[in-house]
């Protein structure tokens, strides 16, 4: 193998975002790969000369399973948008002075659709300076909302912790005789991917969410009230997954709504109420009744205790798939997901353009969501396999074990 | 045996409180009870003759092993304290009579310390109207505040729950090159054993919270943001885990701070931040520094997707231990767990009088908490144990599955 590797990790973390980093790391090494660096906080400490040899940091299987883990990116990440060549000529000129002294000809980058941008100006440069050195993209993002791709990994673990959670709260909210209310604030500022896998939580053994608001239709507060008030007369309890995102009609989050108040602490810090937050004391204020709002939070995206083996194994997959497209000759791509068969699931990688990607966002489709705020049994179906089987987390000492590059 | 079984559940649930429920019915079982009856929602549900009989729902090893992974009390909850004697007759008279009507001989309440109270109110009702109806506690709480027993049943899952989240949280915070600062709120109003669960998170592989404000002690928010600010200048990421029931020298809990401002949403309904919020919110207002709230919330009462084997075998235990004293004729005792060596971890169930335990909350000793904001080795070395061991979930459809009794 002619040069060395060199990858990086971009922009959120997921649970599964290291497993990406094992496929690529393995996949280089078993084709021959001599050195295969980590820039550390990627693009932004590469520019700094801040990497480390993989090589030696992965020195064994063991060391790779915990890896694949290991939640968060363990090279650590950054958001950093390079800037257009005509405006920047000297960071390109840097960044490549970097490689060549590495001698990296291979350069992956793991990250969504703001990270694939990177992608896309280091290989325009590449072409414009006519070099050799071939740059692929890895996705990765728990949002799902890629271009391109079937879905992106990192989606189906968080899908799956949500799914969890959700089943665990709802029983949770079944518990008292006098019926309790839960607002559970999901992650997905624009799509609702991850909102729409509360939907998930019904099943034999579960009633499932009541209510589901996702960012692509416009929330109206007085509907939502109304929808609480006539679930609430049955006399059961209610839980409503929403996602963080939703806007109302004039284009404000619904958790900008609070702030036309004068909403400051002791401080004179003005303070944000979240969605979840605000309609649950909205209910209260409105209705009268006790609601609880829950935030999911970071959980939603660090927690690889519960990450699905599909996914997990997808996000390996990716990786090592583009390492493969590389070292054939391929750059400029992004690695994508295709699902060849629904059912059975079977699904293959294939590599699409960068410009395909890069900057673009996937939504739901309007004909997914219900006029009964809910979601299709479509969306279901679609989001059903990426949840299914487990990779047991390594328990040490009653807690999983990670791989920890940074201690 | 000579009469029926009757259980029922109180207060707020547990992870494992139904591995209890569980080991009450197996052992009653197996022992040649007749009939066991469940109450719905506790003794508020029984005194509306609102039962199950669970010999007709429990038919099978399946649905027991099911149960004990069910998170939430199975049977439904109820806060509800009984009447003094002398003012309420009635009340009393009306459960007798309708354990009378059910041939019921043996009485089972799976609770904390204010449920233990009912234990108490009905054996020495009992006493007074010479009943043969004898009453036995089944301790749980998430809180470990239970005087006598060293530990409580539902802790360790709670705790290594909140241990292997704050790993997982702890993770995604050191993700970027620019320090982070994440203040967690964990459950406990007035004692600190599950925020104190959070120092299991230090092992090889974590660099473990930087601080830990416990209840036990005086919060001072002065101290609070100089330790904040010198810990920023070390330039890493920094986790603190707070309970929500921390408090100023004044007696006001620290979320209490926020309400001298006019705080109210556009519904005029009054707001209250939550500690970790507040916190969160003075650091950014004092030092200029980001920092982020994530309270666990719910989730550390309810994931029963990730318990402790070591818990979930003790609530089962406990459950047992109850009836089999029961059954040999004591009333008026809650069981309680003895441990009888540290290294190795055993431990024995015991019965303890009721009175010692109703009603009384169980702090953490001050000398188990440090003047630098953190926790002793003796608190770690006494949680440690708690957390060992897995109970895998039952894994369903990708979802772990429950035992639904209300569907």
């Amino acid at each position: 193998m002619n040069g060395n590797v060199i990858v990086g990790q971009s922009g959120g973390p997921t649970a599964v975002i290291n497993s990406s980093l094992a496929g690529v790391f393995k996949t280089a090494k078993d084709r021959g790969a001599k050195k295969i660096y980590g820039m550390c906080n990627g693009i932004k400490g590469l520019l700094d000369e801040k990497y480390v040899d993989l090589t030696e940091k992965l020195d064994s299987t063991m060391a790779i399973d915990l890896l694949k883990r290991t939640p968060a990116s363990a090279l650590g990440s950054c958001r950093y948008k390079l800037p257009e060549v005509s405006e920047g000529k000297e960071i390109y000129e840097r960044i490549f002075e970097i490689l060549k002294k590495l001698d990296v000809k291979f350069f992956f980058y793991i990250g969504g659709n703001d990270s694939m941008d990177t992608i896309k100006k280091l290989s325009e440069y590449a072409n414009l300076v006519k070099s050799d050195i071939r740059f692929m993209g890895v996705p990765k993002t728990i949002d799902n909302d890629l271009a391109v791709t079937d879905h992106t990994p990192g989606y189906g673990s968080a899908a799956k912790f949500i799914a969890a959670t959700m089943k665990e709260i709802i029983r949770d909210g079944h518990v008292y005789d006098s019926p309790t209310i839960s607002i559970v604030e999901i992650m997905g500022r624009n799509a609702g991917w991850l909102t729409a896998a509360a939907a998930l939580a019904k099943s034999d053994d579960c009633e499932g969410v009541d209510l589901i608001y996702l960012p692509e239709k416009v929330f109206d507060v007085d509907h939502f009230i109304s929808k609480i008030n006539e679930l609430s007369k049955k006399g059961k309890s209610i839980v409503v997954a929403v996602s963080e995102g939703v806007k109302v009609a004039d284009g404000r989050f619904v958790f900008e709504l609070a702030e036309h108040v004068e909403f400051v602490d002791a401080f004179g810090h003005k303070q944000m109420s979240g969605t979840a937050k605000f309609l649950a004391n909205k209910i209260t204020a409105v209705l009268g009744l006790k609601a609880r709002a829950i935030e999911l939070s970071t959980l939603q995206r660090c927690a690889a205790h519960m990450t699905s083996r599909t996914d997990i194994t997808e996000a390996y997959n990716v990786g090592g798939a583009a390492v493969k497209a590389a070292f054939e000759g391929e750059s400029g791509k992004v690695v994508v997901i295709k699902r060849v068969s629904d059912d059975p699931y079977m699904v293959i990688t294939e590599t699409a353009d960068v410009n395909k990607i890069a900057n673009i966002e996937k939504k739901i489709p309007l004909e997914w969501i219900t006029d009964d705020d809910y979601v299709t049994q479509e969306l279901i179906h679609y989001i059903h396999p990426l949840i299914q089987a487990e990779l047991s987390p390594i328990m040490v000492d009653g807690l999983p074990r990670h791989l920890n590059l940074t201690l």
